[in-house]
């Protein structure tokens, strides 16, 4: 990817090195748009809610879906910080408006880092400051990198898809660590394209794209407090009007999630498998979706995935474990090509080895079919290791 | 706790060495009742249930809750064996049956250990056989390290209550590595007693102790395909009747319960701290249960726990995680007499050393004051350790 891809028509982007992060670093990122652009976000479902989740819901509510820019912190969450940490967001997505000559009200903000401290004004000012004073067409990787926490690389993703013969961009950042790094790892990602597409549209192509890929990876289970994924659409490009219009947006947007996801999965501390959890063959998509939760997420499934060790009792006892209707005796397993399971009992020509040799795949997939009707599902997950203990029993302290 | 005191009138026990463990030892145990005895029991939610979990619970319900006796077997899990299975679970019951002079379908049959494989049946007929003549009023220290997999020790707990002024016997026994062994580490817990009380009492009684106790622990939230807990009753001793006698009765098996609950979690391999999440101020038990149980179950909170580390901010996390409508500005958090959090944020006198101390004790509680309403329960949990990893992950290849 050369720097020429990594821009967006309408939009400029900075990096900033606030000293915010004590290890230093760029740790604030400004996204400005040209003009007002449609915007769509979604925000985590935990119920204790960052400031600045708080206060970027509201200002998009009465944005009516139209701002001009987003400004991002990393080093410290603005989490769990009472009534100064809302006042703190509020004067943060304030002064990024006037750093890029927008309105009040016409920022949202985002924080991840540390948990329970209040933020340091003065140098959250200052860099917000130094950023408006860097907007680039090209910054787009500055931004990417300064929105990391203990993530090992910024994640990029891009994507050209046509709209009616004319070409759109959809260019977007993610950071998390896999969600598996210390202070509940939250997942940021950030989403602009040229195309031109009213907020009610872009929303729904949002809620469809990120439900098959941010909502269907788990490292450990847990929401952080600060997870947001917005997308901007400044419309300095094609227009998306109608529905296929919309249809070909939402497999694009979904396409840019599923590659940013993955990156997200590889880029996490002590992950050294990717797994897809395949079902088919599930009585609905719901029964689907929590079978697959539940073996994405069984620790004992997590760390035979760790061991390589193709132990199918704890896979089908999670499935068992699901709350769905299943049958047992019906329940076909494979890893990749190799079948462990036939009718819910071990398959007569299974060889642990060869499964075994599988499973030291970096990716690879546990499929699981159930035999009950034609709903499917696709889940990521990843091994429970020594080094994710090390990474969140060794923090902090 | 002497050899008099391991003894219950009405019962004989008796554990032997079948050879279906590969590592030798004690691996089949019987109960046998002189007389038929009450009987009540639970057995696993996992819709994978194995073999000896269903012909047990058919057992039981054909015989209308009374029974001569229980065969155990442990180094072999006879789950997902298919319909050989089956026939093996019901021709280990015929065998026990015969070998202590009982009626056909008069014996429950669990067993524990590996998944998948077929149970080597010439072994475990002789080996019911050697149990049958080695029966002993003493027995049941035999028996309790007949039922171990990788337990470190037997877990057996006895209490004395008082009923209508007569002395009621209460004698249990447990495993299951805190349910974080190997192979889903099954749980299994065997209780009996010289009470009178009819099945249909019993099993209110049994239902009762396991909600504050079996239901109120976890290490990694997967319940095993095998799980069960059963309780005898033989009448030699004093009678259960009318509600006071029963709610005397409850309170005293709850109490054996919540012992051998204790037991479980402290041998579990990988476990250093067993943590009480003290859930109160609650809008409902449902609320609290559900509170707790995430708090519990975190991998977040779980890996803090294993290091020390006061890291308050996963435990509310986990807390707004838990899908309950919950006020965060109202949450107070302590460990033990530490004040973590007032109000949501931070404890202003809040000093991170005094906070680790407490995390060092082997036992400790995380109390969560909601402020919502009344309701109020206990859950135990434990730390996710490098340990924990290396037994599951490393085990079978």
């Amino acid at each position: 990817m050369n720097g020429g891809e990594l821009t967006c028509a309408g939009f400029r982007f900075a990096g900033a090195c606030g000293g915010i992060k004590k290890k230093g670093g760029l740790d604030l990122g400004v996204i400005a748009a040209d003009e007002a652009a449609s915007c769509a976000a979604v925000f985590t479902q935990n119920r204790v809610k960052a400031a600045p989740v708080r206060v970027s819901q509201a200002a998009l509510k009465a944005a009516r879906g139209r701002i001009r820019g987003i400004v991002v912190n990393s080093g410290n969450a603005n989490a769990c910080t009472g009534p100064r940490g809302d006042a703190d967001a509020r004067r943060m997505a304030r002064l990024a408006a006037a750093a890029i000559d927008g309105p009040a009200g016409s920022v949202l903000v985002a924080s991840t880092g540390v948990i329970g401290e209040a933020l340091p004004m003065d140098r959250v000012e200052a860099a917000i400051r130094s950023a408006g004073l860097s907007l680039y067409e090209e910054g787009f990787a500055a931004f990417a990198e300064a929105i990391m926490t203990t993530d090992r690389r910024p994640k990029i993703a891009h994507r050209t898809i046509r709209i009616g013969r004319r070409p759109v961009s959809l260019l977007g950042c993610t950071k998390g660590a896999g969600m598996i790094a210390p202070n509940m790892a939250t997942t940021l990602t950030f989403i602009v394209t040229d195309a031109g597409i009213a907020p009610g549209d872009l929303d729904r192509a949002v809620r469809r794209a990120v439900e098959p890929t941010y909502n269907a990876i788990a490292v450990d289970g847990d929401t952080s407090t600060n997870d947001m994924l917005a997308a901007l659409a400044s419309g300095a490009g094609a227009p998306v009007a109608g529905a296929t219009d919309l249809a070909r947006f939402t497999e694009g947007l979904t396409a840019l999630c599923d590659d940013l996801a993955h990156q997200l999965m590889a880029d996490g501390e002590g992950v050294h498998h990717v797994v897809a959890i395949e079902v088919t063959g599930a009585a609905s998509d719901a029964a689907a979706r929590a079978v697959a939760r539940r073996v994405a997420t069984s620790p004992l499934v997590k760390t035979a995935i760790a061991g390589a060790d193709p132990n199918w009792g704890r896979i089908l006892c999670a499935v068992g474990n699901a709350g769905v209707a299943i049958r047992p005796d019906r329940i076909d397993l494979a890893l990749d090509e190799i079948t462990l399971v036939r009718g819910g009992v071990a398959a007569p020509d299974l060889d642990d080895k060869r499964a075994s040799a599988v499973m030291h795949r970096p990716a690879y997939a546990i499929r699981i079919e159930l035999h009950q009707g034609k709903a499917r599902t696709r889940f990521l997950a990843c091994d429970l290791s020594h080094d994710y203990v090390s990474i969140n029993a060794d923090y902090r302290t």
